[in-house]
């Protein structure tokens, strides 16, 4: 059914609010979305960090091909990453689209060790359904396909369910590892079997208010679940978001993975986020309302805002909006405006590159215009 | 020429901008107003920290009486500061028509070295000029008499000009303690002599940013000036306000302390502050703009506020003003908030006595709704 890859640069609207950052949703309150991903992998073929440059043509050839005829989306877009500016794998990294080590590649090869010729970057690229972004598969990441569901909100079995209807179009077309024992192989053990990671960003700031986060973060890792920040492994968790994913795949089936975190984990932690807002509500809610708005007051007039200074003075306003104390704005500008004080977005706005100062006062800028300061 | 006290409790508007915050004047920008202040007492009686309780009263009378028909202004109001509420006398210091020490008293006597009777308090008084209280003549503080003339702005000529107006006034019906050798005679050495302070009181906050206010404050203590915070003699410097005024009036004349304060050391000080709001806006002035506005942001839409933390950023905002960098407030509004959001004048303006929590919202909404947020 797919029309095909787009004709345009690269395909995605970056001006747009995607699909995952909508703030709609059930309990879109506390979890901003819900993702599915899938890690499979080419039979016969090495796995990206095993294989030569001429294999990961192939691999990306093979995957690129099919993609594009396998009716994943109405209409999609590839983008080859080792073809894009810097610029435009940052833009896709802040919405989320592609992991940072896929930005990256591998380092340029030297003589010494690598098989590739010089100045010549790892063959990678990402299939994104459009144009609401819903859909997302990088190839030659760690695992020849990673394929990502996402939607705004708490939809943990829809993601999965949509992941799982891309997974059978995709393996129509291109033969899967598989073993009878072990299920899907993959580069890394932790994703052997079902290759399944399902995640929740959640926004906890009233846990952090209230010192309660790292009770949380302690319980989510003795239940074997991993708590990130809002760019995934190793980031900081900035704006109080955090993804909440399942450690490992392996040994468990995607509907044991679902069971744990749509019907227990996720709505726990709901739970735990609301009581602690009722909880300021009740005892100290002059203090909230005063902070909130105090964050707004700042967005709405600063001439200079770093981008993780905006991040959390918006995730203040976010809990503002949510707790009914600011009606100023919408969880949705907030969220749209929480990607686009980062930098790759901020620059596309603008239309032109800058240096940190000048970013500082266009991102002010920015804040104050969208938020009607 | 004087119509008597007024017959209203107090006579005074505490809502309204006293003269010295009007905002106007010559170099307003920087001085927000000039006070003359000149000590006398009455000769063939004790200073009022050697008087009796009996003493005290008689004093108080003399002056009391002379003052309401010495024609000292249009209308005049006395104040007996024994008989006002501890709340009234808040209100008279914040808008410094009273010293703190003569809104306190002496405590109250116990039976041991006291000759007053118990629960009386020192008799003393205040006469107000009214209405734009630009004269104040203190009976009974540490002299008999302290005649203040005030005015916004640089006037240190005409202040001076308005107090020995008032001076000769009350001369004309009151017996001066006067020495042919040493001048006018006061309870404080220091004062001897002509009994003048003359003052102005400077907003320094480019100084503050620039990291020169100690420089400036050291070559005043050189040239033998006094440098105060808001309220006076041993207070913060609160809003980077300060008070400048000639240490010692002994051994000099009136026109030498104007010459000094006047011909050089104020201007000097006006120079340097706005020199530094020059380097400010040619080396730091996205830094600056953004500070003003910051401040700006948080005063409209703060929900708690403590009176420091609004007085250091209404600082802000006035240098803002000051600066053209703010247009939508009047350097008149942010010098009358800095009164209004003392802990006196706002339960005035709300009408009723609070604890220092509710004093926080209080003091937020009187500043969104003044400053329109």
């Amino acid at each position: 059914m797919s029309a095909g890859h787009t004709p345009e640069p690269l395909g995605v609207h970056f001006e747009s609010v995607p699909e995952w950052l909508r703030g709609d949703g059930e309990s879109a309150d506390v979890v901003v979305s819900s993702r599915a991903r899938l890690a499979r992998n080419l039979a016969g073929h090495p796995f990206p960090a095993r294989s030569t440059q001429a294999q990961r043509k192939t691999t990306l050839k093979l995957c690129k091909d099919w993609l594009s005829k396998a009716g994943l989306s109405a209409q999609t877009t590839c983008i080859s990453l080792h073809q894009a500016a810097p610029s435009e794998r940052t833009l896709l990294v802040e919405r989320h689209l592609i992991s940072k080590p896929l930005a990256k590649g591998r380092p340029l090869p030297d003589a010494q060790d690598d098989d590739r010729p010089p100045g010549e970057t790892d063959p990678r690229a990402v299939v994104v359904g459009l144009p609401d972004e819903k859909l997302a598969v990088m190839i030659n990441e760690e695992d020849h396909l990673r394929i990502q569901a996402i939607s705004s909100g708490l939809d943990l079995r829809e993601v999965l369910r949509r992941a799982i209807d891309a997974d059978d179009r995709i393996e129509a077309g291109l033969d899967y590892a598989f073993d009878e024992q072990f299920g899907y192989l993959t580069a890394c053990p932790t994703n052997v079997g079902s290759g399944l990671r399902l995640s929740c960003m959640v926004h906890l700031p009233a846990l952090k208010m209230t010192g309660e986060l790292e009770k949380v973060k302690r319980a989510a890792a003795d239940m074997n679940l991993a708590v990130r920040g809002f760019y995934g492994e190793g980031s900081d968790a900035i704006g109080d978001l955090f993804q909440v994913s399942n450690q490992t795949a392996l040994g468990k089936s995607e509907d044991q993975i679902l069971h744990e975190l749509d019907g227990e984990i996720i709505p726990r932690i709901v739970e735990y986020e609301r009581f602690a807002r009722k909880t300021l509500m009740s005892k100290r809610r002059a203090v909230v309302e005063d902070q909130c708005w105090r964050a707004f007051g700042t967005l709405t007039r600063a001439r200079l805002m770093g981008a993780e200074e905006a991040m959390q003075l918006l995730s203040q306003v976010r809990l503002g909006v949510s707790m009914g104390l600011i009606r100023d704005t919408t969880v949705r500008i907030v969220n749209h405006l929480m990607l686009l004080v980062q930098p790759g977005h901020l620059q596309r706005v603008v239309g032109h590159e800058m240096d940190q100062e000048h970013r500082k006062e266009a991102r002010a800028t920015l804040l104050r215009t969208r938020l009607g300061g």
